[in-house]
């Protein structure tokens, strides 16, 4: 017990003092390039403004595969190539609508809607039952719900200081929403937007698969604002209904990509570490936080090394994984190669939380390894990035756990975060370039002193 | 020496042991209703939308003064009052234009311009020197400057993490370049904008009084992208033709007043605390962060402590202080009358870097009661604030240091911060609600905290 707590601290205590000066200078002049000479802002409007709704499978999407390979090529790092994946291709359609009458014969009152993206189109009109949870839907007979539209209205906890846990206490409502709902004979599901506080933007995101042993119905989500005055009008009226209209549909599966690029490390080159987030974004603005950041953070840490001069010891590799918000495909596939090729994994970082002003990193690792980690929090001090924690792995690097990856993600703040997400404002105005700035020099001096020191 | 160290550990000990559980509860109660029915975002809309350019002296100021007293009243604290302060009155005038030609008889280029505070108005045509420093400047022989326009192009440096020490290396050009150059003969000064990265908007912000000795000048600000450009067309053109106009100018002192309110001590009424902001803003948008942000999150510490019912054993008193901007005299004048009436102030706390997401707090204070401070600082940790460092002092609470009080500044993060502060850009939906929100309870939190423990 007590030798595996000396042994942390005498490597703690030899970092310290040894390398410190060395390693805060190098990690100086990584921020000092980043914030004066640094792509990622310009390469994220790129990105954005060219490549806005790059839904997999759309057309948008393969334009945004092009341009990101000749992006990793025009930097001329050791290769660039791209990974072959068959993707999901689930197209909104070109209307989508709502509205309700609080009686017959009262005028509509029109409500933004969007389809949450899987579900089917239709043209569906019903009364409408609010519940909270599924406990409170399954409380309630079938007859009280057959041929109803349930409204799901439980809003994200604002009292929550990471965001992140709010999301994932309402998110049940949107995935599993519109199954739960058909079991006991719905129409249809409306489904309070995953934001904090009152705005008029409906936010979209992934349901879970339709389940074959109930009918599929059309699910939407509808903003706060609108959910609130939804609420207050189905208290007020007992004959309030509802209209709402999809054309979103499904076509057969397409063929898409991975982007990556890598440079080859100088003593181990068959030991990767990997950088990455996602290309893919939803189809109602840029993804511009959600994910356009993560990737232009990832390609920058390796622009860093080669305009740094730093050669790595181990393989650093970028990867822009396609489909990670409907289907997960290029994270299933990127794993599945690796593993078929035997590729050693010795980590992965992945950039998915928004190019929002950095926080730190959390590690899911164990023991001495994460003790090393955590001895480097004090290099991070000066860039108010030291809040290291443990847990975390995002989506598209979590396949690789079962290869003994260890996963570190970047946590940016997260109050904004939901302002954006899935929504018509995850604009390219949305992301601060010095924020965005941070985040890579912040990805790329962490992988530096991984590169450096090992696990 | 020992027994210095011993103290505040033990008193660090009794502390966490004895006091944490409580606190944190306590703390907790706090965010939890500030992020769930807080009124600080809502009064923010108030002032902004109602009272947007509340330049000192103007009658908009005058309506933001009993805006604020209303406000104030309203929520029915122990006492609201208004202090009398005379204060500057210089207004922009309608028309501020630029324009310059490459050579005699081109196209004019057309430039964004807004007067420093406290410019005098004129028309001016001349030719462009530029200068990145007073060195620079001051080498120049006076035949080079006599009746050109000096352009103040020294960037803030992009490098330093913390953007306000970058914005102290670089406002010496708009404080003090209008002396010089006029010392040198110029006829008038352009000076680039106080803001990071490439943006169009021309920021402002006051300068220093002219001095007697020189000719008063014309004074004006230009957008780091126009500045960029006008860089790049001197090195073209030996031509260069500037024209400017500005129609800015003074009027008397006026009556003004700072703001205040307070909820009276159970135990030391006699013993003040002060949470302050800045009523003022610049006439450029709506002074959202700057300072409005202070301000309603001041007034909500106030309101917090009422809606929870905590009765503090000393005085709490918001100040809402006039005049920030261009003269300081509503801080002179608080800090005048505390001292007259023999007032005193344990504490005084201040929001004026913006309603970004907090990261922590400076104290201006010693020995004992900083470590006393800091013994809190892990009450901040669930709270990601606990960046807890010496340090600070605002502008407005400056003058109270000479009172032996003790000077306290919210640090939000600073990367946006130049984004928005004194340019047309500042307005409410530039300020997250969220993070408002979160800095107005960590201020009542600590100011709980201060309450509770004494210095």
């Amino acid at each position: 017990m007590k030798f595996k707590i000396i042994m942390p601290l005498l490597f703690l205590s030899l970092f310290l003092n040894g390398q410190t000066k060395q390693d805060s200078t190098m990690l100086k002049r990584i921020f000092n390039e980043e914030l004066s000479h640094g792509h990622s802002h310009e390469n994220l409007c790129e990105l954005c403004k060219g490549y806005g709704k790059r839904l997999s499978g759309s057309p948008v999407a393969a334009g945004a595969v092009e341009w990101s390979f000749n992006k990793m090529k025009s930097y001329g790092f050791d290769t660039a190539f791209k990974q072959e994946v068959m993707v999901p291709h689930w197209v909104r359609g070109e209307k989508e609508t709502a509205s309700y009458h609080l009686s017959s014969g009262s005028k509509p009152i029109s409500v933004s809607i969007c389809a949450l993206g899987g579900s089917i189109g239709g043209k569906i009109n019903g009364e409408v039952i609010e519940v909270t949870s599924f406990e409170e839907l399954r409380a309630l007979g079938k007859d009280k719900v057959k041929g109803h539209i349930v409204f799901f209205n439980r809003p994200m906890d604002d009292t929550q200081i990471n965001t992140f846990p709010a999301y994932g206490g309402a998110i049940d409502q949107r995935e599993y929403g519109a199954n739960e709902a058909s079991y006991k004979g719905a129409s249809a599901v409306i489904v309070r937007s995953m934001s904090l506080g009152i705005n008029p933007y409906p936010h979209t995101g992934a349901m879970m698969n339709y389940i074959d042993s109930v009918a599929k119905i059309p699910a939407c989500a509808i903003s706060t604002q609108d959910a609130e005055m939804l609420s207050k009008d189905l208290k007020q009226s007992s004959k309030l209904s509802f209209n709402l209209e999809m054309h979103c549909r499904w076509f057969p599966d397409t063929l898409s990509y991975n982007v990556i690029c890598e440079i080859k490390g100088s003593e181990h080159p068959e030991e990767i570490i990997v950088i990455g987030g996602h290309l893919d974004a939803w189809d109602m603005a840029e993804g511009a936080h959600d994910d356009g950041s993560g990737v232009v953070q990832s390609l920058e840490a390796l622009h860093l090394f080669k305009e740094l001069n730093i050669r790595p010891k181990h393989t650093i590799r970028c990867v822009f994984f396609m489909n990670e918000e409907n289907g997960m495909r290029g994270a299933l596939k990127y794993a599945e190669v690796a593993r078929r090729k035997e590729e050693k994994h010795l980590a992965a970082l992945e950039s998915d939380e928004g190019g929002f002003t950095p926080r730190g990193f959390s590690f899911e690792a164990r023991g001495d390894t994460l003790k090393r980690f955590f001895a480097y929090k004090e290099l991070f001090t000066p860039y108010f990035m030291d809040n290291f924690r443990s847990g975390g792995g995002g989506v598209d690097i979590g396949p690789l756990k079962a290869l003994g990856t260890i996963l570190i993600d970047l946590n940016p703040d997260t109050q904004r975060y939901f302002d954006f997400h899935h929504a018509a404002t995850d604009m390219f105005e949305g992301v601060n370039k010095r924020e965005l700035e941070m985040g890579a020099a912040g990805i790329t001096g962490l992988i530096y002193l991984i590169d450096k020191y090992g696990l």
